[in-house]
């Protein structure tokens, strides 16, 4: 029995939210479809926050029409407050993730609030998922910074954990540990990843790592054998980083599906459809920085999914 | 005690051998001193491949007369036959690697023998240096093509031990598992190299990892837990690969140093040095892939040595 890993695609969120390009509503859902096209069965397709702060998510309404089209894949929206969980569940979304940020100080820097402040905020949004009733959805916690923050430099594992317990007793389905600006190395991923899915007491644990120093599928690798088997990856590596001007965004989605194949592990996803959608992708957003090793050097003459 | 990694460079060799620009013996020279300045204690710095096959290493000869400026480092220099051993030792290096392919497709390709007929070739060297009493030379032999090969497709792993048995008993003082071609992943040099390592019996044992399709710092991160301290990189990713045009090339130096330093292993490496002589290489080359994400990002503002 191979073993499975989930490739959650966040380049329809975290890859475009910084791009020059606006992309059309219509490119978003074709980016989507084509995605369950070729396997994948995870996307963050889009973000509430207000379009005043990320214009490229102002279609936001107007995107999440077209679930009913995308039933192929579970979808989920980012929400950055109570306001936005509100407005993706009103949308239609079933699944929604809060991200908040263990550095105070990138709290500060990116959402203008403390710590505990984003916590509190977290409460109302679970509140409000309990006395509206809102059926079934399901709320997934990232825990941006984990493995340290561009800002503030080291960030402190046992705040890491105590931010993850209280996150998992206000109501988290789910959570992300998130190396937002590529700080995170192996032998931290190790030591950390064991005391988070314990925490999580059997809740999902989701590893969002980004490339920005090179070391993401290392990360990956040592995520695995810690007990992970769901992490973020967007389409040709997208996603930029603000503090890192040029540096590589996400994990890239075909490498990764491609490491894990390779190491025997099931992703679902078919390689060659995803490098024919990031052909497209690039069509459409045009200047950007695409990174990944596949779409350079093509797949080995011995490669085999594993099924 | 931290534990030790030596990264050997192979930037002046493997990184240059197929270079646009052929690069003054006194570049090369300085470049080598940099290195050695930047704390990098082995290095790779030529080959005595006839000229006429590889113009680069023209003056092989040349840059051996530095040799004695260089003490500060371990200089081996690559054969490709007798012949080139018996240029080298007589040009004063005292540690020369001598490389054959596991895969016969490669082997031909390459060289235009069969695998049997390289090994024969190392017999030869090893009974010219018992004969001739070289003083002190060592014999590193590289087993190319031991993780699959672009030509012949997957490379049979006791094949790569049979070779290796055969190897150590013709007086290998050191074996180089490659991953020529940039097939191997984490699963799979877990799996080898603690045979590899046996086979060795005690002999060292070096990794050679392209990044070809990103799988370079993954595979390090395994073979270091199955029991390799010795990684051959190339600064600034250099090194490319004639079936795969554009890709990147032997792992980054710089990259692979970073990576090992935050993960607690101690390489003896100063980061930012080798990133200003990068630039040097940079402005004597000219247009060539250089790849590496820290050149690109910067070290983490929590990045500390581990000595």
């Amino acid at each position: 029995m191979s073993k499975k890993v989930i490739l959650r695609e966040v380049g329809l969120r975290d890859g475009i939210q910084m791009a020059r390009t606006f992309l059309a509503t219509e490119h978003k859902r074709d980016w989507a479809k084509a995605l369950i096209e070729a396997g994948v069965r995870e996307i963050e397709l889009t973000s509430f926050v207000p379009p005043k702060v990320v214009p490229q998510f102002a279609d936001a309404d107007q995107l999440a029409a077209y679930l009913p089209e995308l039933g192929g894949a579970v979808c989920s929206a980012l929400v950055p407050n109570l306001k936005g969980a509100q407005r993706a569940v009103q949308a239609g979304f079933r699944h929604i993730n809060y991200v908040l940020s263990i550095s105070e100080a990138h709290s500060q820097s990116n959402v203008r609030r403390s710590t505990g402040e984003a916590i509190e905020e977290l409460r109302k949004i679970n509140e409000e998922r309990r006395v509206s009733g809102w059926p079934k959805v399901t709320l997934g916690v990232g825990l941006a910074t984990s493995f340290g923050c561009t800002l503030q430099g080291a960030v402190d594992p046992e705040r890491v954990y105590d931010v993850a317990r209280q996150v998992v007793a206000l109501g988290a389905d789910e959570l992300i540990a998130a190396d937002t600006v590529g700080y995170a190395n192996p032998s931290q991923v190790r030591a950390m990843l064991p005391k988070i899915i314990e925490i999580a007491g059997g809740r999902r644990v989701v590893c969002h790592f980004h490339d920005t120093r090179g070391l993401g599928l290392a990360n990956v690798v040592a995520a695995l054998e810690s007990g992970v088997s769901v992490f973020d990856t967007s389409l040709a590596g997208l996603g930029g980083c603000p503090f890192a001007p040029g540096a590589t965004g996400n994990i890239n989605t075909e490498d990764t599906a491609f490491m894990l194949e390779s190491m025997g592990y099931s992703t679902g996803i078919d390689i060659d459809a995803l490098l024919k959608l990031r052909r497209k992708v690039e069509s459409w957003l045009g200047d950007e920085r695409y990174s990944g090793a596949i779409a350079r050097a093509g797949l080995p003459k011995t490669f085999q999914y594993v099924n």
